[in-house]
């Protein structure tokens, strides 16, 4: 058994809702859906949480050392700026994909850089909600590789 | 009925306490008063809420955006720092008047750069108090323009 | 009686005309008009006047230096640059209010600083000639707070 | 039918004997070999380029552009530097996945930023040589989206 | 008829004496005569206006706003640092043309900036006085191409 | 009787798991213990506290503002961006001490910088786990020394 | 006999086809046919090349250094990054004119700093085709001058 | 006789009234005098002159430049970014000192630097309104060596 | 036994009589006497120099190399800049201990970086001449540790 | 026997007309010839390429992979820029001598930074074409001492 | 009786020897009788040193520091990086003076910023030798006014 | 007779001690002893002096002017900060090529930048104790070409 854990940065509840012509009209409810449609027939148990708190994510992350074999996260907006996110994966050394709905390279200077990847295995983003189902497999991939 | 909501961000719960030399003697009590004075014959309802919590302030936003018609908000330290708040607001596109006790732009370089800005109508700032107040009204005037 | 001085820096002459997306469809006699309906019942005297010559403003800053009270200010571009502008209200060192028709923090990078901020009481921006009215009420206000 | 044009840029011809630790064991031929199998039971067809030369590069883009449907691109070291490669892929405005097989926001500074980004639909990078698989997959799925 | 008003920035009434190594040995007279000779068989109208301030070249570009077709100007050293200029070309919202004697990019670094760029149609510099007369032709052309 | 608030930033909790051969062997118990221990003999009361949430730090010192008579800090990764805290410090005008576990400025750039300092006594680094003690030395003293 | 080398540089080859709303829709063809019917009634020859190849024109500049008196030149995007160009130019000691089918100086940041220009005579940009001429007749008019 | 033309900038007019503590209680006719006292018994004539507008220098330098042998100018605010003045004494090819009151290297950053000093004989500040008298002391001795 | 260098930078000399109100009343000497205190009833011996002299320094520490054990060093100024105090401390390969009267992260900018730090074990700073005494403990403390 | 590629950058083929003040009056054949004289009586065989094109330079390294044992390499203009050449030093894992004409840190900004130095062994520049003899000195007596 | 300490900085030593073009034909003799006949009817005595030792000059300016009334300094090149220097005149707070031969705010980037302006009265530079002079006689008048 | 002044810069001492791994095994002595015997053969007589002191390294300089016909040196840390020692070697007009053990733009970003090289003939880095050797060989060469 292989088990994941999701993690959803901040104003990704509003997906579906907040600037869909950016982020596209799946809510997050549908691509978590998404996402366990996609292991049915593997055995991966997923743990998904979102939060707009900074702090939450981290306790996510630790409570999810003890139980996890990696993590898929979409940082949102910390994504460039949180280090204490950033060390909090590093503590726990879990294998690590990030995912990003747009492509963030293509965006306003200050999205275009990641504090979170440099203690990250690969990043995905660009794609939608597929960035997320892309990820989940990179990641079981990878765990899969050893 | 226009619906107001009006947030305060981290440390202005000490407001009168904190440095009142660069913030005035007023609770942020008095504030909250003053605002719901100024609204006493208008067709007008106001939420208030601070939070040191940078979550609690998203999560605020979020609920609000159902129920309310504008944003009043200080954003304290979060201004120039939390892309995670301004993603929230533009999120759920609400009208939104940045306020400051204190004149940002005349104090340290830090202090000068709002991230928060560019999805707020206006902002008010260096007029204590009363910077408060005259948000309130910009923003209720802003509405009533359509 | 309170004296007001009003300045109105470049181009705003052409208020109405110029980029009226940007900058709203009142002339700049509209909005004197507005800042006069706005002291009438008040003991206001105000003397506005319009130029595209930073020296014109920073003469007009020295002559009413003996007869205003308070100063209120749209420098137009000259606030991103205008060490000499500011370096004329610190010498008169009348309380000064900053107003923009735009909110400039929202717009080009280069449009995001202002020089003369450090030595004004506070700053509006964003409410087209409405930041001129809440300026000078907001002006008047620090006056009568003594 | 769908049509593929995959290119590889400068150093990946040495793939599996430069730096394997970064860049893994695989050599181009075999990645080839990957994406031609992933294929196989799809109505797509490939065709496969690899060069040193910034111009061969520009060139195959031009030449694919009344072909292909689709860019897959790893630029190599072109993609810090060469805006010329970001006007050919622009002109042909092909829909473009970019690819990486290390996570390059992990690596050296220079690296971390990607001029070919902006006219891409998104990146993948870090998953050594399943970065093309996932990429070709992701730009499939794009293209059958419509 | 078509009208052009043609303005030149600060020092450029010394030319001929001011840096003839740089700058070349026409006066100002002898470039407006090569401009008025230029259009003799065409129906031109020039007006021609020559300042040191800044005030006044933003005066004459608001005066020149419901007569003119276009505007050819060399704001000399204003070049790098008017963003009150750029906003009365902005303003008016004339067909502007800019020119410069000397190649502005192939001197001191602060001189390769133009903040003027952004609100004209095209740039010609480094060919002495006939970059005026380029620069009048290159207007004209733009206008009668609609 | 001296009250000393002693607060853990975030990832803390993790001490002893977390890269041992950055931060060393012993866990945030064995920590606050040698703080007991360091205390025995004098008239000291510890109140300890750790959180990976900005904003329950930030409250940990708005409650300690009337009880405690200085605050002992290590705040992670918040150390280098959160004006929040540095605000909530300058705030409560308690006399602070900051701790790290390793030596700040021998490490990736990012980390050389505090934004707390500028509202600290004094900063202690590079010594594990007796950072604070030898913190809360320092400021027991400090605060002797009235 | 005036002999012009004409280089045009990567992506000028898909003229009219690449974003015409920016580079207008005449072809490369049409713009040489142009640039012949110039030169018509004049003892001129040119010899024109375009490459998508840095190397390319390198080579051409260096074999136009016998035969040809001046060079006529759109680096296209290699203009911000190719010193290589640059000091082929500087070899060979050619008259040189930079030209521009936009307006480079209004666009994104790194395309208004050009690395050629210093080894230029002149520049013209944001004429569309007529860049071209405009630039042929400066420069035949730069060697006429002598 | 020697013939020299001394310049004040912007503000200077409200010298003994402009934050004295900065610059003194001198009024600028008392510098005035002092000057011509300086020079009483040597064959010098001066010709005084202060405005706030840039383009009034600039003229004053124009005009200067068939009458002076040197120019002895406190340039104020413009200091730090009037190229255009620069450009005009470069232009008159005079002979010229720079004076400050205040030491220009010991205040604010933007302060520090000064963009006439390129094109100047030498810099004398800090010493209040004997900073002019010196410069010109400075200027004649200049001169005087030839 | 433990061997000890302790050296003193640049102007610490002074102490006392320098900026009282930044670095305390204590001389040097009162300093050094603590030093001593602090040892008395442990096996350790000091040897203790200043010099303004960054060669002086140096040599100390190239001399102590075969003696010392352990070096605790405030480098004054040079902590700014001095490579090669850094690469002396490198080369000889003691544990070294920083120490600082002041705390310089609290200060001005250019105080704020130290190139010493990343070849020391830690950095104390802020506690007056008590920086030294907890320096000197937290050097022994790491000697004991091995 | 010891296997050395020579590779020549762009515009070096010139040498000897280009810019002779700078560069020398040697040609390339000259300089080759100096370098085989220099090898004459050691067991040393050279292949020597000049390219203008980068693609040209890298495709040689590859295919030197198999055949030399060292590269004696002057970049030209592609030392400051060409992250694909130091990425095809760094590929084949050649020990690689640096060598410039002139000294490269004594010139323009651009030139005094090489992205290709980090993965060779050194750098000799500034001695004209006896760079080249000594930097294959240099390079055959790093192999020699294995 | 009024005592002054004069500093001569590195390489003044070879004043009249080392670039007499920018740094004039005097010695530093010739300069010291300059000094010496300049106080010769003034109740002045001068001590004058020089050194190309940063440690010297600071040496010198603590031994002045019970002696002087004054300094007089011309830092050399240690005008621009040395904070240990600016420190000793900041210890002894002398009031200083600053002078230096060439106009060094017309020369090279690093050679514009003074790091000891800061603790200085004022700066005098460009002069030659009599920059010195005007140097003490502006010191001198400082003392007299108290 | 050719006369050679050879300067070792800060902790070029410790040669054989120091780091090794980065500056190898051989001493200083051991150093200079090879170099005196590449001299052996030749009318060659070499002055050598190592010094942790700027200012000796200065003095030695200047001292060297009238006796050494070339300067042979590693300033070492000094290389990266020292002006003055910059200016002695540009007083003193002695052609001077700079050496360096190990190959400086190859390591940390600080040391890949000399203020030395712009007043040298040429740089030799990263060939260990023969960078010497080949320094002393190269600046022969210049010399005797005259």
């Amino acid at each position: 058994m292989t088990n994941i854990l999701v993690l959803h940065g901040p104003n990704l509840n509003l997906l579906g809702v907040r600037q869909p012509e950016v982020y596209g009209k799946m809510t997050l409810d549908d691509i978590n859906q998404e996402l366990t449609k996609f292991t049915k027939q593997q055995k991966v148990e997923l743990r998904i949480q979102q939060s707009n708190h900074e702090g939450d994510l981290i306790d996510a992350i630790h409570v999810g050392r003890n139980w996890a074999d990696g993590l898929l996260i979409n940082p949102g907006a910390f994504t460039h700026t949180s280090y204490a996110l950033r060390d909090a994966i590093a503590s726990v050394a879990l294998p690590t994909v990030e995912a990003h709905l747009s492509n963030i390279h293509a965006r306003e200077a200050f999205r275009r850089h990641s504090v979170i990847a440099p203690v990250c295995v690969g990043q995905i983003c660009g794609f939608g909600w597929r960035s997320y189902v892309w990820g989940l497999q990179a990641l079981l991939q990878h765990l899969a590789d050893g």
